[in-house]
């Protein structure tokens, strides 16, 4: 059996703490595994150092996940191509507004057969053009089989070892089960399901649903009126699926990637921080990313905008209201607190029977 | 047609609450619901008055609900049998160690035909012979159709009139959406299954996952691992319905009653609060139910010793290693921080491929 080349694109603070992962993993199955995991750094100088020296050296990252000991199988390579070159399995996690240059630079230099596995939660946003799947630009761009993986996951976490779930989305099981040996350890406890489509819109959908729970805490409406909201929001991430592609499953609702990560950003996550405050204070969605977020981008917002076109394009926007009216507030087209009108009168509440 | 009589038995915050919404849509559909509403107030003396006729004179339930006006045809009945004769639709939301001795007074009172539904979450514990449901008990000592009502619904909230939803569970859905009459307002907003057993045991287990959680919490193991709980205990919740009460409907677990009463109740709620507390303190479940509840009593501790009494005398506690954690920790068989090697190796992480 010829041992399979992994190679992480991505040295961030999660690249970082799966890189501790599949270092771990690899060298736990050589008959499956080649021993070195090559991870491509996008070089820099640190302290008058380059990145990618220091973790070859001392097997940390210094920048993104300082403290925490890198295997010694994972060795970091500045050259995108090089990280690259005939590796079996890729591993995306790279922010997901660099995934379109990143595809573009190794298209035509994969190994035949290659597959990827994509980290990257979020949609691709600002095309205007609707909801398009970081799985389908990376498939459409490398023509390779592209397997996801979500879950409630914060990388400072799992760097911790603290003990957590995965799902892993893939078309073909069989192959699912294969990456599942990649990253399933003690600490990080993986599921696999067959609908990617599935587990990789649980991840984008969340953050819109974090934000009506924002505003819902901002406007301090209390426990009973979050729980609906999350339970109103999860429904349409369902009904959305269900209308956009047909055929998923939806015990993978049930899935770390599901009900734990949507849960967890709707309590956490930056993007029920920003919507709370915008509610609560009035000020735009960008002055309110400065002040809390360093300038880093709540993905929420424009996901939501995406996912409104694509609703527009089918002419079922009545279907989602919540989903429209996150948009729709965010864009000061609704003030906040017309949420629960929007929602007061929802589709779910028509059901009789409950009907799946 | 003739009009269905209505009797809440029980006033307290839950009951005051409920009858605020049950006494304003008898006015609004006067062709199925007689308008008087009787509610049974367990009688006393508050400031010198009898508690029931403060609330036929002022309309308000001063010592339960105090500042909320209860609807003027609200009529409250100090003898419980008087609150019960003739009456076609009974609402029980007493406090559930209260229901065997209700129940017993009742006995061969009640009309013909007459329905019971039931708000009292948890299930009888105390017995040691395992888990009972409340309507389970109801059913056997007054022979009249059970359905319940559960969901999300802290009672003050409620009470406030701030939005929420919840479910009805009914083992005939005809019958359930003439409930739905009953309990649907523009801020209360129902759904209605057929599975009354997943309804009822949603409202009782939740309180075991929110002793996990709570441990989680007061280990100080973070979010991914609390979300990771959260999912495991749903899943043990599923298996439980589906090993005692097959023919379930799992979709009910999408319900207020489901996800949305775990969720909060794993944020917020008494028992995630006193588990928290042991993990942190090492006093006892007593001992802290004294110093932060008032001397309440936090359902969970006693809910896991029936259930884990089911699981023994059927053989699958293997199947159900966080139910049967949060037990030995409680009762001090197994310490707080060994929870996660309980559940580590947990029969979701087995399963290849995920099948419901």
């Amino acid at each position: 059996m010829v041992q399979k080349k992994v190679t992480i694109i991505g040295s961030g603070n999660w690249g970082s703490a799966i890189a501790r992962i599949v270092g771990q993993t690899t060298q736990q199955n050589p008959d499956v595994f080649d021993k070195t995991v090559r991870m491509w750094v996008f070089e820099e100088i640190v302290n008058g150092e380059k990145l990618s020296e220091v973790i070859n050296t001392r097997h940390e990252n210094v920048k993104y996940l300082p403290g925490k000991k890198l295997p010694e199988n994972v060795v970091a390579v500045p050259d995108l191509l090089d990280s690259a070159r005939n590796a079996d399995v890729l591993i995306f996690v790279i922010p997901h507004q660099f995934v379109e240059r990143t595809c573009a630079q190794l298209k035509g230099h994969l190994k035949q057969g290659a597959e990827v596995v994509s980290l990257i939660k979020g949609v691709s946003v600002g095309h205007g053009g609707g909801i398009h799947l970081i799985s389908e630009i990376i498939r459409a761009t490398l023509d390779v089989e592209v397997s996801v993986l979500m879950g409630a996951n914060l990388a400072p976490e799992v760097a911790n070892e603290n003990f957590c779930e995965a799902t892993i989305g893939t078309k073909d099981l069989e192959a699912g089960l294969a990456l599942k040996t990649l990253f399933h350890t003690n600490y990080f406890r993986i599921n696999v399901v067959k609908d990617a489509h599935t587990v990789e819109l649980c991840g984008a959908l969340k953050n819109i649903v974090a934000c009506a729970a924002g505003f819902s805490d901002g406007l301090g409406y209390g426990d009973n009126t979050k729980a609906a909201i999350i339970r109103l929001g999860l429904m349409e991430t369902i009904r959305f699926v269900e209308e956009f592609y047909p055929g998923s499953s939806f015990t993978t609702f049930f899935e770390s990637c599901g009900i734990a990560d949507l849960v967890t950003t709707c309590y956490g996550g930056r993007n029920r921080k920003i919507c709370e405050a915008f509610a609560r204070t009035g000020k735009s969605i960008e002055e309110l990313e400065k002040e809390l977020l360093n300038g880093q981008s709540a993905q929420g917002p424009p996901t939501a905008a995406e996912l409104c076109a694509s609703l527009k394009s089918r002419g079922v926007e009545h279907k989602f209201p919540l989903f429209v009216a996150v948009h729709k507030i965010c864009t000061n087209q609704l003030p906040a607190n017309k949420l629960i009108d929007q929602i007061r009168d929802h589709p779910e509440h028509h059901q009789k029977p409950h009907v799946f």
